[in-house]
């Protein structure tokens, strides 16, 4: 069950709400959006009374939980969301682009590659600090210091930082330095890091599970609202299939598929589901032409000695083209490249 | 084996070659492609001496096969290739429009459909006599009635046509009657039907199997082109994944793998990939800007009555928009509308 | 619309019911089942008057088809049917062991790889003359060259043969020799050639495409049905996954579910499913115990001298295991091996 | 790099060897084993000289991690393990039945449920406190009060338990009850669970991913390894297909794959693979006879008021067929039923 607060509801009216809910036993998690607040309840419901609850104080509406995700569906949210990550905005009237290196390996490098992703026009660093590797003898990430890099680096390009969280017990540490908390593939169903991402108060880069269905990422994307935070944009970054000429198979109809059942934005990685360099920029153009309300790549100032993924980086020659993607594109779609 | 002759070699030369060959007690099929024919070998080469006859009159070279084919691969053959249907190009510097209905129900239709088509820029029409269905129960089509309203709706529209054979043992007669003759997802693999349509005479559009990859795609392909026919288009609709918001999972990747692997040109239907008419104009849009070079669409003037795949085809107040793609788009990639 | 006639219904009765549906613009397939005469019909049937045509003759029940498929249903047809091979049973209550050559070289090879066979307990003979390949340069078969050797060792050995047939054209010359005509995966939606299988007067075995769902397998064999053949037995091979260990992955579970939805027999191909020779016998026990009535098996005397597929071929060495596990596990489902 | 030391080497022996790597900023993993004490290094190595290494006291070889698992390949270790959990064996020479419910709802549910399983030869008692669910809004386990009823099942019944634990900071709770920690499909790849649950002291049960291939189970398993512990015993519960008859595709293969490539034991859900209980005994028995170690299945009391996945779990008149199985299949495969 999820009780929509109205805009002009106070402080005090939701919690006199979270207290009636508690007392019968199930929990509350209030969700405090910039439109509205949002009271989601997990528990026996049974012994609340709809009823009673819309006559409370402030509420405008107690609705029942009938599809299998509601604060993310766009059935009661029919407008677009846009996401703020440090100002900059992620949604239906621009095209993101967010840029930098796969792991962040050293000072000098990440701050080559966010000059270089800047150059191509990007607004937002991405940079990894936390690396989860199928093989535990991969290099791992440098962890916390890895996030000071990104934090220098910020201060010094002025680009808000996404960077990616794999542990819940290192969400705390990552949301001090990180402007948006990013879950990665094999984390999609990591409920445990879904939770508690939902409640650190930072914007969240959902990615799909490499075989999940539109349904369960937006079912994990609901496990996150359901904290309190619905400043989550999606990303597809490919599925797993059998065709083995590229590492995934990037499923563009996912981005209007997943717009029109979700309020959520919706971007596409174009270099880890292609995993070659030589798609990188086809696949971009793609994802702008179908509607991604963002992009998200990697860019490496020497891919041959990258500790992760160098060949699918895109190198300094490689940045006019992406420049200008981003220049003809998102006009043709009503849209305008996101700017800081 | 494949010989390649020079393209000022006489017939007689190939004659010769030919029976040198057959000597010998391997088979040889010759194609004749505009810029050169080739002879490709099929049987026990090894007492064939490659020297002696690279040393044969017209004779530019001799190739041992190594990959797993030679006549469509892009290796011996850098510049991409157009493939000419009626007069209209399909290649590197066009976008070609193909549509029409799936199912050629009646020539009340068939022409109305036509006529949508041209509205939105299109150059060939698109149109099934043949049908192949999952169900025996399932409409079949028209057959040969079908093909005659075909060419009477050709005469009327001045568009070529491009319709699908299923049966080897009807390739003369779909031959008869179309342009460009359409190997459907089912049949990649129908190997039969592939070497009756390489010595059709006429160009053919090849799908890509609903699970193949882009080799064994490929590897279809040398099947027709080692029967002598080099004019075919690749047609990229949808993988088969455990997604199920949609029919099949369009793969646009396979678009730029495909043409860096071979110099077919390589074309998308974005109508049956997705199977919903919502996903038609955006991922027409993905298509043409990740270098297809054209895309195959279906139109109905009354998709809810529609014998075969209704809820895909786009409608009337969906022309605009595809017209506006077609005008928007191939600029983009430096290309330009394909025209009669 | 599916007519299905009383066991006592003569030759005359179903003459007047085709005359009937024939005369309303409808087509008529009649297939003749040991236990009772169906008459499938194809087109416009809303003409036809179920009512009139129920009351007819011999007629026992009028059925619409409101399920995909109906002839192969074990809806009507509760009791699993069992298929005659040259008089070799494969059904409920046996386990059916066929094995042989993937492919027919040599007079010597087959009776060779048949001698294997019988030493195991098989009492069918596979062994292909006509192989659908991948690649254009790969070894396609002899052709009727090879019908003629599996012949000659199956007058030698009193093994009825199975061998696969590809091209619509090719089925009444195959049909001359063989006991048992195998479509294969790549050719389950070739339409063409079911029906023509389905109208041969011999035994079918289809093989499950390699990616084709349980449902779409069972419309294949209706289409065989339709044209008047139940006797057609299912072969589970493996589907494609995005597992590289093997090269399909084997569905077990597709034996009981098709034996739940299907009166037809199902049987497992180990050999083709994993592609590795060290899976074949762990697959065949596999195959067994979980209920399929029979296994297919490539057996070959020098399998690395072997033309197609020797790497999965079972060796001498292997075949005392084989006939263990023959001879241990059909007991426990309640099962016999088949003798001739 | 892997330092693999004598079976008599002295816990200084160790110390000293931890000591070294450390100072050359590599860190350091020990695994004390039954057989031998495993030394596992990551970081860069390259500071590293094998050869002194080799020369310390008690070091029996220093491996470089060619392949991309090392402690779990059966390379360096070819006899094949077994597991003990709580005194029962899980290993080449049994067939270990472990059962019970999906979700523990009462004390009432979870004894009922156990007498049932050991009714049916069932000697480990399955059974989640803490259910990974696609919905928040699903039921999602009672937690600790859920392993104090197991705690009390298995004082009342004597049989160890098996339970799952779906986040890092919840392994000590749950080490603190179970005999063995089960990893689950969703979270293969939470590389901070596994190096938790690697680190606890229990034997650990992993679950293969659902898209997980082989070779990434088998590194999954290696995280946990690497943090000390060889306890592993690999669970295969079905994989992800287009299939819609069946909830998952059981890969029977991956049995015979994974024991061939590592020494851990091999075991299989059949009730989660199918998720339809007419489908467990067949799969049981196909999981025996390919040569698993052991099923994990369902039973419920009363299934249709399970609050997880009732639909699969197996009901009393299921049981006498399951013991059956667990009599007749074991012995052909030279294995005998586990005991306590």
């Amino acid at each position: 069950m999820v009780i929509v607060m109205r805009s002009e509801a106070t402080g005090a009216d939701v919690e006199a709400i979270v207290s009636v809910v508690r007392t019968a036993g199930v929990e509350a998690f209030v969700s405090r959006g910039v439109q509205r607040t949002i009271v989601g309840l997990v528990g026996d419901v049974t012994q609340l009374d709809a009823t009673s609850l819309r006559g409370m104080a402030g509420v405008r509406d107690v609705m029942r939980v009938s599809t299998p995700y509601k604060l993310v569906s766009r059935e009661n949210h029919p407008e677009r969301s846009t996401v703020h990550v440090g100002g900059v905005p992620i949604g239906p009237d621009t095209v993101t682009l967010i840029a930098g290196p796969c792991a962040v390996e050293t000072h000098e490098q990440t701050l080559a590659a966010a000059r270089m992703a800047q150059s191509a026009g990007a607004v937002l660093l991405r940079g990894g600090a936390y690396k989860p590797r199928t093989s535990p003898y991969a290099f791992q990430g440098l962890g916390e210091k890895g996030l000071r890099i990104l934090a220098d680096v910020r201060e010094e390009t002025g680009m808000p930082i996404v960077t990616e969280v794999v542990d819940a017990r290192d969400v705390a540490t990552v949301a001090a330095y990180a402007d948006m908390l990013q879950v990665g593939t094999r984390n999609m169903q990591n409920f445990a890091l879904l939770q508690e991402v939902g409640a650190a108060g930072r914007p969240v880069m959902l990615k799909r599970g490499m075989t999940a269905t539109i349904e369960e990422w937006l079912m994990a994307a609901e496990y996150i609202a359901q904290r309190g935070n619905l400043d989550i944009v999606l990303c597809e970054r490919g599925v797993r299939t059998y065709e083995t000429a590229t590492r995934n198979t990037l499923d563009v109809s996912a981005v209007p598929v997943a717009q029109r059942l979700s309020h959520l934005p919706v971007i596409i990685d174009p270099s880890h589901s292609g995993g070659r360099r030589d798609l990188v920029l086809p696949l971009t153009r793609a994802a702008i032409a179908v509607g991604a309300d963002g992009v998200i790549i990697d860019v490496h100032p020497r891919p041959e000695q990258a500790l992760c993924d160098g060949p699918q980086a895109l190198v300094d020659a490689d940045l006019g083209e992406l420049a200008q993607i981003m220049t003809d594109f998102p006009a043709l779609l009503g849209k305008a490249p996101a700017t800081v």
